[in-house]
């Protein structure tokens, strides 16, 4: 294994245990966003973050209401002349369900070879997880950080981060720096290091077909009155073409085209396409013509039904015609699309074609803004240094297509340049039932992060600002 | 009120509070025949029945198995020379979700009014007590029927009446009779008495899409794959036209065309739409265009979602794409088409439109065929006088949209004639929260069916087979 240093290297090697014992205690607390019932979860989940972060020696630790799931912040600002750095990942998980698909409980993690298997495993507390240990090892052997750091853990990135905003305006003063480091996003195919430079946007809206007050028997009714489920069904077959375009009038027009230089880099990538199908299961990859795969992912917006129903749901037959019938819809969106005009875009049109009969409501959920970081900024490159010697290999540059909304929130908000720094293996189930993570891009991982601190330390501070 | 005769009248007067007490302890036993958990429910209601008729005098009672929910038999042959009608009503009911829109427990009935509220007040348990209360007064007060009856009371038929007609193939010889009455029907819109002539038949399909074994996160996989909830909301919307016309090829060829003289029938029924329309609160009908809302109702198949479902259904946001989607699907057949071929014609459209990059199955879950009665015939002229003679006015012909598959059953295997003679006004919430039956409609009904028997024992039973 490539060391760090000596010193730091033993310190790591003589915890492990302690390190993975800890990390499952961090996965143990049920600090699911979105669920109003695990609210005590995710405040337990930030106080344990502060307690780690203050044994560590990090300073100024504070769990820091926003009105909803509260942020962890802490400093460490001794490392005079040197660059600052902010630094963001979220306590929070996603919901679980499907329970009865997971193998072993969600919140009881389970090694299994080079897995841990859990809930927030890899995404994203397995990537806090490993910050903290990072820290601790580089205060415990140095007694210093080679860099300031500020530490932002936030409590609701998987129900939209809906507080976040309002308090990085408060807080501004406070969360200056040179620039941002998010460790919420992953490796490429083949588990290959790699820098995320694109992250998608996302318009998350609901739409909702109301018929009568009550289920018809659809018998008597049958013929006679819209069916909710039906026009529901027109409405979303009416969304998207069979050529996976979307027909929303204006979607498309803001989006940056893919240069020949873009689709080269593209076309590079070592993407075994054969392989990531066969290991979905899939009878074949299905989206925009006229796109690679790569491309659709991490250059086209996209539009997909996440959630639908509506009338008789149980074994058997039921004979009625459903009082009302509803469907959760989410765009990504690339650069320079913007959430809040595609989110109008998609109402206006969905209340232009709503089948007459029924009256179709569309809400908006969650909006989040694409965002593009430049492959040359010093940062990213002291990034992919801190990778190539931990991992053996220069990482690959990616367009990921989820989304993060706090990257554009760090870059408007704060003017910071942000540099996306993560470690989870691809087809980790983020999201999904048996989501796990790989104990050695975790290890190694920790060993990238003190190097990517040692190789910012080197850099001049007043370089790192946010161009133009 | 007008009378049959006048001990029977006073008997009637007399029980009327037994009367209700025994109804509402019909209604108690949650019958739900859909739902495996019910199986004894079903049983219970079926030996309450059996000793009810026994108590009447009611002969050679069973409770007959089936291989499913039991079959409840019972008959008085003792009018020589007389015709034989066979009793058809169900016991079984519908299940009862959503319960939380029940403004009373579903099975524990209360009287508001003129209106009792129940889960099977009206379908059928309501009409099937109706006939054992005429049945036990006509022998309390005269001592014998004026003709002969065999009772067959089903417990499947809300559940697709899956064993019935293996049943009746083997009941043959002790079912002979000269026509069937089934009380499963109801009154026409202003709760105007009315005998219906013709019933929808059924086809009721699942589409189950298939991807990924377990959700995919929509960022990873947004525009990469085809999402499965999308796949069957493309499938559904290619159903039917916006014209309200039943895409699937070949689906119309059999349907007997409206006349002339059919379609001034159904102008000449006294409906009030707009009234009706109020009461659906609905913004407006819809239909296939170039019918009226009671032929289509009536006359015309169609096709409807009765369920949809797959992916995140809980409040705010889940970014995932779903692994499965589901829905329920059925169409209501009139005269002469067969359910079975046009479950073929809907498979194999539906394999034919589906989207790639998923599976799509299709599984038949029931089928049912339409029926048309002669209104001039003998015995459906009988139920006309004795419901002018009860209710002071001339019943209404209607052609209804829903679907009674023992009608083709009775037609088909025991080669019966079939009069549709039921008593619950329109508008009841058949199949739906809060399910009413009007206590005057069963007050005279049971005086109706009483005058219907009379009626019967007029005609000449040689008269009474089924034509052609």
């Amino acid at each position: 294994m490539l060391t760090t240093d000596q010193d730091l290297e033993r310190y790591l090697d003589e915890h492990r245990d302690a390190r993975l014992e800890s990390y499952k205690a961090l996965l143990r607390i049920p600090s699911i966003s979105a669920l109003p019932e695990h609210a005590a979860d995710c405040r337990a989940t930030a106080e344990w973050i502060a307690a780690d972060l203050r044994a560590s020696g990090v300073e100024h630790v504070e769990v820091a209401e926003t009105g909803g799931h509260p942020v962890v912040y802490g400093d460490w600002l001794h490392a005079d002349g040197a660059p600052t750095v902010l630094v963001y990942c979220h306590y929070d998980v996603q919901p679980v369900d499907p329970l009865e698909l997971w193998e072993s409980p969600p919140f009881e993690p389970v090694v299994v070879g080079d897995r841990i298997l859990a809930r927030g495993s890899g995404d994203d507390k397995g990537q806090l997880h490993l910050h903290l240990r990072a820290t601790e090892a580089l205060l415990a052997t140095r007694g210093k950080l080679p860099v300031n750091l500020k530490f932002v853990f936030e409590g609701e990135e998987e129900s939209g981060s809906e507080n976040l905003d309002r308090w990085l305006e408060a807080e501004r003063d406070r969360l200056t720096a040179d620039f941002a480091v998010i460790s919420d996003t992953g490796f490429f195919e083949g588990n290959v290091p790699a820098i995320t430079v694109s992250l998608r946007g996302m318009m998350y809206a609901q739409v909702d077909v109301t018929g009568t007050a009550v289920d018809l028997h659809s018998g008597g009714y049958g013929g006679v009155v819209q069916n909710p489920a039906n026009a529901l069904a027109q409405i979303i077959a009416s969304l998207k073409g069979p050529d996976g375009r979307i027909r929303i009038p204006g979607f498309y027009d803001d989006v940056v085209p893919l240069s020949d230089a873009d689709r080269a880099a593209f076309a590079e990538l070592p993407f075994d396409e054969p392989a990531y199908l066969a290991n979905l299961g899939l009878p074949e990859l299905v989206g925009e013509v006229g796109f690679s795969t790569l491309e659709r992912r991490g250059a086209r917006p996209t539009l997909d039904v996440n959630g639908i129903w509506g009338g008789f749901q149980g074994e058997g037959t039921k004979t009625i015609i459903p009082a009302h019938a509803h469907a959760k819809v989410s765009c990504r969106l690339v650069a320079n699309q913007d959430s809040e005009k595609t989110f109008e875009q998609f109402r206006s049109y969905v209340e232009e074609i709503a089948p007459p009969g029924v009256v179709t409501t569309v809400r908006n959920l969650h909006g989040g803004e694409p965002s593009l970081t430049p492959i040359d900024h010093p940062a990213t490159q002291a990034a992919a240094r801190a990778l190539t010697a931990t991992f053996g290999r220069e990482p690959v540059y990616i367009r990921e297509g989820g989304s993060i909304p706090v990257c554009a929130s760090f870059e408007r908000i704060l003017g910071l340049p942000v540099v996306l720094l993560g470690f989870v293996p691809p087809n980790q189930h983020a999201h999904a039932p048996n989501e796990w993570m790989d104990l050695n891009n975790y290890e190694l991982g920790i060993r990238a992060v003190v190097r990517m601190w040692d190789e910012v330390a080197k850099l001049d501070a007043a370089g790192l600002a946010r161009p133009g």
